[in-house]
């Protein structure tokens, strides 16, 4: 942690809970569905058809992020991405963002104050408020996320409804956040984009209701790997799912990374989690709608596999059965 | 922590996350308004108005528990209790709760399930979900709950409402949990009431709404303590509050645990919070609905008093200042 306070503001435990959370959120912009933000018992959100979609997920310092890796903004942006990327993948538009914060007390106000602006970013990027929340003491830096949604009229996309003859397409980055951590964890820093894909990946925010529109009948964010969040689609599904190898893009400059490292870039994007791309099974091939890719097909049976074949890749799908 | 494991499932990083989930969650009831419970990227709850009610809040164990004083079960049941208390605040219904889990790797499966159960019983109370969440692994045992409400076309009850004239009143405990407090820090485990009613609160769920409908102007959950609590209202309504120590009621329990313990059990009432208990402002006494009591009086000025005077016992709200 960064002992540095250039503004003089000290560690949380100086400042205190109240003047702390009236600091982090004074002055912020609230989207229009944020009908009651921070500052009262709890925040009143939008739910316009009268449901409301809801995810939580919990990111903890040396698990979920170092902070020698990353910066504390980073760290913000990336704990209110995963979160919205869940609400996403039900063919909900996300609407805001609760943040549970537990810090060591002598975490600087600064480091607060960072990682609340890459929340306050992330969150501005997909239109959503950051509507309340909750900062303790702990001797564990622990970052709780809750997502809200709307669903707008629309059936929520469950991962049980892919049906024998779909296809299946992806939306956003495969394989550059798992480059990413591969090229930190040798002690590198660059490529940059690849290792900010790690650092703060970017799901796709309106490509979950699009894919709602356009009849997805199932989807997953990415979180896990594609073929580990596909075989969940499969496994829900009651099918099998086929990956068409031709068809997944390896982006030049993962094969240029792979190269560097001696590693085979094509199973980051089988295998690599935490860019939260969406996946999700549509009718046919019309129904795919623009901006997402087509990987592969629906088909009777159980399990995933890669060309007709299970992939015996390291790491691959098989190590979460 | 406990190291017995009397079905043999060990501990949580033999489990699995995957594993886990699926035993804390499988065959558990879930009221109507749970349209989606756990199991996908999201869950899916009723928000009949077109609004939904938000708030989180985080409990670290050494911090806001402790596993000598507290059963797992208790220290689930205040989890999910005080984050329902801060929604039922606003005056809407609790719907549903989502929980994330921090938890060393080492803890045996036994505690999660004696926590979830806490969890579940009192949301069965509550008659609200438990609808979703993630477990991960940290140094530290974190619990982060966010809790859902339903306004059912009411307008939530802000702190910010109380006008000079009305009455102030509570429904619930006061000065229970810091006289359990207090009977736990000298090392004894009795009288079990008042103890229990520090290791697993009883917010009144109900009276929230009730005193929305009863036109309730402004509304807090009795977190901090009452002065302190009021304190909030009166600086977010721009007004003065006055409580009348011969309406306070101090439970027999309270003067038999203050006596042993060389205490003023007023001090517990007063002052004592994590009773949960709500305390609202009314237009006048015709509004305050049954099962509350009346405390006060709004008056022009800030600040609050006792029986016209600051109060100046120890640890009072002065302190909050």
């Amino acid at each position: 942690m960064r002992s540095d306070t250039p503004e003089g503001a000290g560690t949380v435990a100086d400042l205190g809970e109240f003047s702390l959370i009236q600091r982090l959120t004074v002055g912020r912009a609230q989207p229009p569905s944020t009908l009651l933000g921070p500052g009262d018992d709890a925040a009143v959100v939008v739910a316009s058809d009268g449901r409301v979609v809801a995810s939580t997920d919990v990111l903890v310092e040396g698990v979920h992020f170092r902070l020698d890796w990353s910066t504390p903004e980073q760290v913000g942006h990336k704990a209110v991405a995963v979160n919205l990327a869940d609400v996403t993948a039900m063919g909900a538009t996300p609407t805001a963002v609760l943040v549970g914060l537990a810090c060591p007390p002598e975490t600087t106000v600064e480091l607060v104050d960072e990682i609340t602006t890459g929340m306050w970013k992330e969150a501005g990027r997909a239109r959503v408020g950051l509507v309340g929340g909750d900062i303790v003491s702990s001797q564990t830096l622990v970052i709780s996320v809750t997502a809200l949604g709307d669903l707008q009229g629309r059936a929520p996309v469950l991962r049980s409804g892919a049906l024998v003859g779909d296809v299946v397409a992806v939306c956003g980055r495969l394989g550059w956040s798992a480059a990413g951590l591969a090229v930190l964890g040798r002690g590198f820093r660059s490529p940059v984009t690849v290792v900010n894909a790690h650092r703060a990946p970017e799901p796709p925010y309106a490509a979950g209701a699009q894919a709602a529109m356009s009849g997805a009948t199932a989807m997953i964010d990415v979180s896990d790997g594609l073929l580990a969040d596909l075989d969940h689609i499969a496994e829900a599904s009651g099918v099998a799912i086929d990956v068409r190898t031709d068809l997944l893009e390896v982006h030049q400059r993962l094969v240029d990374v792979g190269t560097a490292l001696g590693a085979d870039p094509r199973h980051w994007v089988l295998t690599g989690g935490e860019d939260h791309a969406l996946a999700a099974t549509f009718p046919g091939p019309g129904a795919v709608p623009e901006g997402w890719v087509t990987i592969g097909t629906v088909w009777r049976g159980d399990g995933i596999t890669v060309d007709g074949r299970p992939y015996e890749g390291p790491g691959g799908w098989q190590h979460w059965r």
